[in-house]
């Protein structure tokens, strides 16, 4: 390893100020200190809350920084007392961590780790230094990870060594949003055979709930968006009905409920907005229905409930990362993407060069494109 | 059955106009139709959802009104068809039915029935007209049941028979309150052993969470009243710990949040206050939380909640009668109250004659009693 313990010189996409555009610069990446493996980054998908961080709508990002949390790469180097991979190891760095040994991550019920930014700030490494400096400035990291990076530097326990087998320009996804929207079905709603569902929201996170919602056996899966332009993927993904607001004068979840007779009994909430938030949660039926909240709102944005809703027995949640332990389980989840037990790949409708990160942005934005995968 | 097949006259509490305390008066019970059952109620019990009646603050109820709907009593006589309970038999009239028919009803997680409130007005009959007048006016029905009448008319959906060796004047309880509360820990939350709760709220419903707590092996159960005249009772029942919110100058989530490490396990809301559904919320961890709303608000009002309670973990639901499927798990209650399973007598704080009932609403209404049980 030529440049184990030296500084990496390399390109990285820096958000100098929320609002501009990403800047792709020369960065340097310093070498990982203990407990820290730094990696060579092949591939990043750009996910939504990407574009929340350029927004700077989340509070908690520092500025500069380098955004990009859905990569896949190769470990180039590890710091001292790192044990779990080695160099040359495929990995998925993880913007949930599992430190293993928080209460939460002890509990087999839980994904919840104490190490995740809701808990302590991931801008700068645990010592609370930063590895990145570009022009002389040291730039923040994002949820310690960073993927916009060619190199990158991350705590040990936000990173899992999945199989040499993985195409890292593919499984990049199952870093986040696949990850998420598929275990919001499995794990967190826990969808039931013969089921009925609905996903609000068909972007990468909502399309892979139809697929979670399909492969736990679901009987009809309904779709809503108000891009039709969405809807043949969401088909092909396993939906059987797609249904946009606007085409209906009354409320959707009047829609839903008079589709299905009572309601849903999974609702799911992946756009991040109050009022399809309220939607979802009115959508599943009064008995027995989970709504699950996967989008994350604007930071600071509240929403305005009637309890009744919840009072006649629905119940509402959260999933974060789709409920999986992550360091466990995103190997088993490349394992069974190598299997052919998902296609993930469906999700990527653009593949970049890293050059062209903003285009990817601009793509998103006017949406065109499902996942665009960036590669180095 | 000397009654049957005419009407009788006999006493009961109306609600004229909302704000106005309830008059005793004489009234005319119409005998059964068919699939209806008239009741010779025995002890009634006055539950917070009453005062509500009487306050107008519901808005599906219709003056001129006969509240009540803790009650317990005997068949006096049944309308054609009925075939579950014949006169003489002790029974419950239910605030919730089990029509059995239904597809809530035929759901074996579901105790919605489609016939509930929610779903349909229950001031008047299901043949939209009423058994009771009064000084020649028409007198609605409350939650079909009207438990503050000597005699009343329900749905044979909206009865259960009992053990003929039930104390009408105990098992009152079990027909709203007690249960309600005991449910919410054992069906709707599903407490584990071991565990820690929070219950927000000590009258007949909070003080039967704790309970029900108790009865499913929680290890630590922290009660949460501004009124610490209660905390006795609430120890007494099971709880390890109970505190007063004005003891502290921090928001009550972050006292039981530093009291637990990181918040409970299992939080009940048993009030109906805005602020404190959002304190039962936070105070449970973020984790794998569960929080449950037992108590109802005053219609119309909205909670406002910051949606990151719910995506880092939490799960949200509500409790309709403790989840009980009432025709079929009422007279089993009863049953295990009988065999000393459980102490609802501790909850009974005065016992009035039915004359004094708007004593019985005073003592509600100054914190005094737990509950009154009136007798006919």
């Amino acid at each position: 390893m030529a440049t184990a313990g030296k500084v990496i010189r390399c390109r990285a996409a820096v958000a100098w100020a929320p609002g501009k555009p990403l800047s792709v610069e020369e960065v340097e990446v310093a070498p990982p200190k203990a407990g820290e493996v730094r990696i060579k980054i092949v591939a990043t998908s750009i996910c939504h809350t990407d574009d929340h961080v350029l927004k700077g709508s989340l509070q908690k990002v520092e500025f500069p920084v380098i955004p990009g949390h859905e990569g896949a790469g190769i470990v180039e180097s590890i710091g001292q007392g790192v044990t779990s991979v080695k160099p040359g190891d495929k990995v998925i760095p993880l913007c949930l961590p599992q430190c293993g040994e928080c209460s939460f991550c002890q509990n087999p019920e839980s994904n919840y780790c104490q190490k995740t930014h809701f808990s302590e700030p991931q801008n700068l490494l645990p010592d609370k230094t930063s590895r990145f400096t570009c022009k002389g400035k040291q730039i923040h990291h994002y949820l310690w990870i960073s993927t916009f990076a060619e190199y990158t530097v991350v705590p040990e326990y936000a990173v899992a060594k999945i199989d040499a087998a993985a195409p890292l320009d593919k499984v990049c996804l199952i870093a986040c949003g696949f990850s998420t929207g598929y275990g919001a079905a499995i794990n967190t709603a826990k969808v039931k055979p013969g089921s009925t569902c609905a996903i609000f929201g068909l972007g990468g996170v909502g399309l892979s709930v139809v697929m979670g919602c399909k492969a736990a056996g679901a009987a009809r899966i309904i779709a809503v968006d108000i891009n039709k332009d969405k809807f043949a993927k969401a088909r092909e993904l396993g939906a059987t009905d797609c249904i946009n607001p606007q085409d209906f004068k009354k409320p959707i979840q009047e829609v839903l409920t008079e589709m299905t007779g009572q309601g849903v009994d999974y609702s799911f909430e992946a756009i991040g907005h109050a009022d399809t938030m309220i939607a979802a949660l009115a959508s599943c039926n009064a008995s027995t229905g989970v709504c699950v909240m996967v989008g994350e709102l604007d930071s600071g944005a509240k929403i305005s409930t009637d309890p009744v809703l919840l009072l006649t027995g629905r119940t509402w949640k959260g999933t974060l990362l789709g409920g999986w332990k992550t360091r466990e389980c995103i190997p088993k989840l490349v394992s069974s993407y190598l299997e052919g037990k998902f296609n993930s790949d469906l999700l990527i409708t653009h593949t970049l060069p890293f050059a062209k990160v903003n285009e990817g942005f601009e793509l998103l934005r006017a949406g065109k494109s499902i996942r665009t995968v960036l590669l180095f």
